[in-house]
């Protein structure tokens, strides 16, 4: 049985192959860059007015003039002006191109207009003021955003200034969540007392639609030849399969056997964590990923949670900041596995995150995990944990 | 002008109207619960075996039998079986419904099985082990998720085991972006020199389908009659209005007056604030709502961070959790208004978030925004701020 640590890195050695393709800036949420995005000219393009007021010459107004006639507006959108009557102004407007001959500008609430002459009804005008020079920011041809970003909404606005309308990013994989285990029913039937309804799936679903990946749902009885026949074609039509049960050491657990017949290498069987011990990870001779999750509910939320996540961010370069949470409450768990238990974070007056943590009834008990916002991951070298002491937190909502 | 906290106040008192829609499962990630959910049966349903290996009678094993004949094989999803032969034992599958005359599973892990004969290899078996017992997390009836609640994957997981396909979540509001500003051309445009590409709306496009509001995008030329008609119109098609554009003092900003002349009251023109100061507020006589952010970049984009997903949570009842961040660095804001400054958090190995603060070239240097992961919250009644002070932090990403 391997660690929660070697787990991680047998799944990193084993990522999908990244490809590129673009998407309109409506859907590049989230996506992560492929290639660096260039300015096609400067940011900001031209001397760009900042507040609404008047344009002056700094140097007539160092000269002591506080009273200028206004000879014109200009407002954002109307192309650049050339002025060579320095003792006059022009009312000018936020966005507008800074007309030639002028250097200055004061914004209306220093002013009083009366008449056509504007007033400037303050001592503190700097030369150069309100003004967002042209490349300032930065220069035609630099690198605005950098291949491998993940692209969140400030990232579109900067795409948009340069006139990116579409993006390249890396695809993301299409996943099959294939469900196993004769006892399941689906959500709108209604189960005999010995049954109950498919829900893991759901689990995994949402967290994977959350991740931007799309999936189709399958449902496998437990027969073994049926499951080769239908894994072998999902196999075929999807990127990354993850399953959830079967992978125990049920006489029924088939999974593992039918992986392996279909050409399916296992990397690892069982992880030293709880709850989630039995999890299977493998590859398709073709190079596609199969996560093999145990089937009760929280321990294939777990899985799922730290370990397709972490694949998927391995595969697209992406090194997400750990987040560690302080321990509300003293904790004992002897066992020589890593203890991801769920926890609710609260953000401290202090500038802390603490975690206070639950301890349902078992893997099985997923009703207790509405009440948590993430697992706290205690490590399998410790078996006493204090309250007050750190560890690595990981987020599902 | 009014206050950060005031202008929150204002919206929270002009929330949109719940309504219910029922979605199913797989639409219902982010979405917030508008009925209780109550579990249909107990949770679980039955007495089910979460370890494989095999069902004994406890007393038996009390009485010093380690060697028990195996009568048979019980999976997940048979119906549930009785026994009067409590020397003997049955293999029996995680999952499983504990059978009658049965009352203690051991795992194969403590297991030796010969000759279809298990021989218990520990002396800690305990009374009633490894069953999940009937109704011990719910019982039928029960609320298992309640009105309110904002649902993550492990709400669908308790969803789908009480057979909610569908499940009732208040609706959303479509949203209509609007930009105006005859300096901005489309994206795909090349743009004089006088001209820049609309960006902003890009910006709010992105929070608001992630916050799952649907938008559709316009674009109006600085001409008051043709923004009369084109605002009528989309009053009428939309539930909530987001400008960005053409509420500064300038003299092409007709947008108060138009909104004004529609029949939007005016709630707060002007927060004491930086960026995004000229934003102004309203609803009209229909109730809709319409938030009228200024043009440029950072300051629409820090005003749709803050208050419309304010409006939004209010709304739906939500209160997130504030997140509390420590300041890396000294800085000096004078004004008294509430500066939301862009900062990158870290989290540190003794539990903390700490926020390196980015000042950039002023509200227009969206470029400098791609550093940052949110806006820390530096209050309008103090103009020097210590590193190691603690203040709220709105994240963006």
């Amino acid at each position: 049985m391997i660690s929660y640590q070697e787990a991680l890195e047998i799944i990193s050695q084993n990522t999908f192959k990244q490809t590129v393709e673009k998407v309109s800036l409506s859907e590049a949420t989230n996506r992560v860059l492929a290639e660096d995005i260039k300015a096609d000219r400067a940011l900001p393009p031209y001397d760009r007015v900042t507040m609404d007021g008047i344009a002056i010459s700094y140097s007539v107004y160092a000269d002591g003039q506080r009273q200028f006639p206004i000879a014109e507006i200009i407002g954002a959108g109307m192309p650049q002006k050339s002025f060579n009557t320095p003792k006059q102004c022009v009312q000018i407007m936020t966005g507008a191109i800074m007309p030639n001959g002028l250097d200055t500008i004061i914004r209306y609430e220093d002013l009083t207009i009366t008449d056509e002459v504007a007033t400037i009804n303050v001592e503190t005008v700097k030369e150069k003021q309100n003004i967002h020079f042209k490349a300032s920011d930065k220069a035609a041809g630099d690198v605005v955003l950098t291949k491998g970003t993940k692209l969140s909404a400030a990232e579109l606005i900067v795409a948009a200034a340069v006139g990116c309308a579409k993006l390249p990013v890396y695809k993301l994989p299409k996943a099959a969540i294939i469900t196993t285990g004769d006892e399941l029913v689906a959500i709108n039937e209604t189960p005999l007392e010995h049954q109950v309804r498919r829900s893991s799936n759901y689990g995994v679903e949402s967290l994977l639609n959350q991740w931007g990946i799309e999936t189709e749902q399958f449902h496998l009885a437990d027969d073994k030849a049926l499951m080769l026949k239908e894994i072998e074609q999902i196999l075929k039509d999807f990127d990354v399969l993850v399953m959830t049960g079967g992978v125990s050491r049920g006489k029924f657990d088939y999974l593992p056997e039918v992986l392996e017949e279909l050409g399916v290498t296992k990397h690892f069987h069982k992880v030293k964590q709880r709850p989630g011990k039995p999890f299977w990870f493998g590859t398709s001779d073709a190079g596609k990923q199969v996560f093999a999750l145990p089937g009760n509910p929280v321990s294939s939320f777990v899985c799922a949670s730290i370990y397709i996540r972490y694949w998927l961010n391995t595969s697209l370069n992406q090194k997400p900041n750990t987040t560690y949470v302080k321990l509300q409450q003293d904790l004992d768990f002897p066992p020589p596995l890593t203890y991801f238990l769920e926890c609710k974070l609260t953000s401290t007056k202090q500038g802390e995150l603490v975690a206070e943590t639950f301890k349902g009834n078992g893997s099985g008990d997923f009703a207790n995990l509405t009440q948590a916002d993430g697992f706290i991951t205690l490590p399998d070298n410790q078996s006493a944990f204090k309250a007050g002491e750190v560890y690595p937190y990981i987020p599902f909502r």
